[in-house]
């Protein structure tokens, strides 16, 4: 990328110099695209493919999903008031994305991807096997928002693969998983790790 | 990775088998590593680097971030109502994580960094003009949760980098902007595309 010719200037500097005005819209990005699983009992488990999801709170843990409430999940997250976030990886991309177009009215999403459903922990949602990390979630608000609705939870729960767990260390590699990533409307390989938190400030 | 042996009785499954089970945490990843810019005049200006940070609607687009109350900006925001998230890129990567461990209270962030403040075109935050995209936003709702407090924003802007958008198109290619990830405690490349959505369905 080449450089910008330096201002004289800086003080009258403008937005419109270097940058083009759109319309409102939706572009926070890199996201996670994770699964979410619900549903109380096996016949009714089913999964929804997600990128409006976060952490929103450290202490308590606390999370949000946003679901449109004409989704077939909907109805199953607003009266279990439980579900399960499950991180993608590499190898679920296929998956991740055939759940996000496909509904749960027509197909029983775990058996056509080949997924494994587990019941988890602390809720009654099932849990996704092949997930490197899965986080337990019980609703506390839904706030309805416009076309989604907010789900607000607490984690009360979290599984991680014992496959990224060094039996040594009893330490979880979270890069060994190879999460996958979504950027406006594109599913990516995460690349080259640059430093770790707090590195710019070290000695 | 290695196969995972097949269990005979699929139904007697347990989340224990294959996964570790953790206190509540988090650990939802990757997410982007923003910095958002507030402040109503140029002395005021500052910088915090927040991945607790996301869409929530969209439509209307919404977004939100949390923020500790003990923050220099958390003042900064809930006195504006006002902010700016600018996406970040590999360049910016020392700067995102510099802004991230540094206060406002002692260091005027934006001349440290060598980032250069522009007033943005709805609200009175500067935008980063080094930043591939920034979108304006005014809060809505502030949810106190515990450690941090949810800032519940509406998206009143967006402002797209120039470089990235195709003269001949006008089509933006954010892939180009090499964006920046972050993943438990990490900060990463992006990685190579692995599909478009809904590719999974394609015929």
């Amino acid at each position: 990328m080449k450089e910008r010719a330096k201002y004289a200037a800086d003080d009258q500097l403008q937005a419109s110099d270097t940058h083009q005005s759109w319309k409102p819209g939706t572009m926070i990005y890199p996201l996670p695209a994770v699964l979410v699983s619900c549903g109380q009992s096996p016949d009714a488990y089913n999964l929804i493919t997600i990128s409006w999801v976060g952490t929103i709170c450290s202490n308590p843990p606390m999370c949000y999903i946003s679901v449109r409430p004409e989704r077939h999940s909907y109805k199953l997250l607003k009266e279990s008031g439980e579900f399960v976030i499950n991180l993608t990886n590499e190898d679920m991309a296929f998956a991740t994305d055939w759940c996000g177009v496909r509904s749960g009215k027509n197909y029983n999403k775990f058996k056509k991807m080949k997924l494994t459903p587990v019941k988890a922990e602390k809720v009654n949602a099932p849990m996704v096997q092949e997930s490197p990390l899965c986080i337990e979630c019980r609703v506390k608000e839904i706030i309805p928002l416009g076309s989604h609705d907010m789900f607000i939870a607490e984690v009360v729960n979290v599984l991680a693969d014992k496959r990224y767990i060094d039996p040594a260390t009893d330490k979880f590699d979270l890069a060994m998983a190879k999460l996958l990533a979504y950027s406006h409307g594109h599913y990516y390989k995460m690349g080259e790790a640059i430093g770790k938190f707090g590195w710019s400030v070290k000695k």
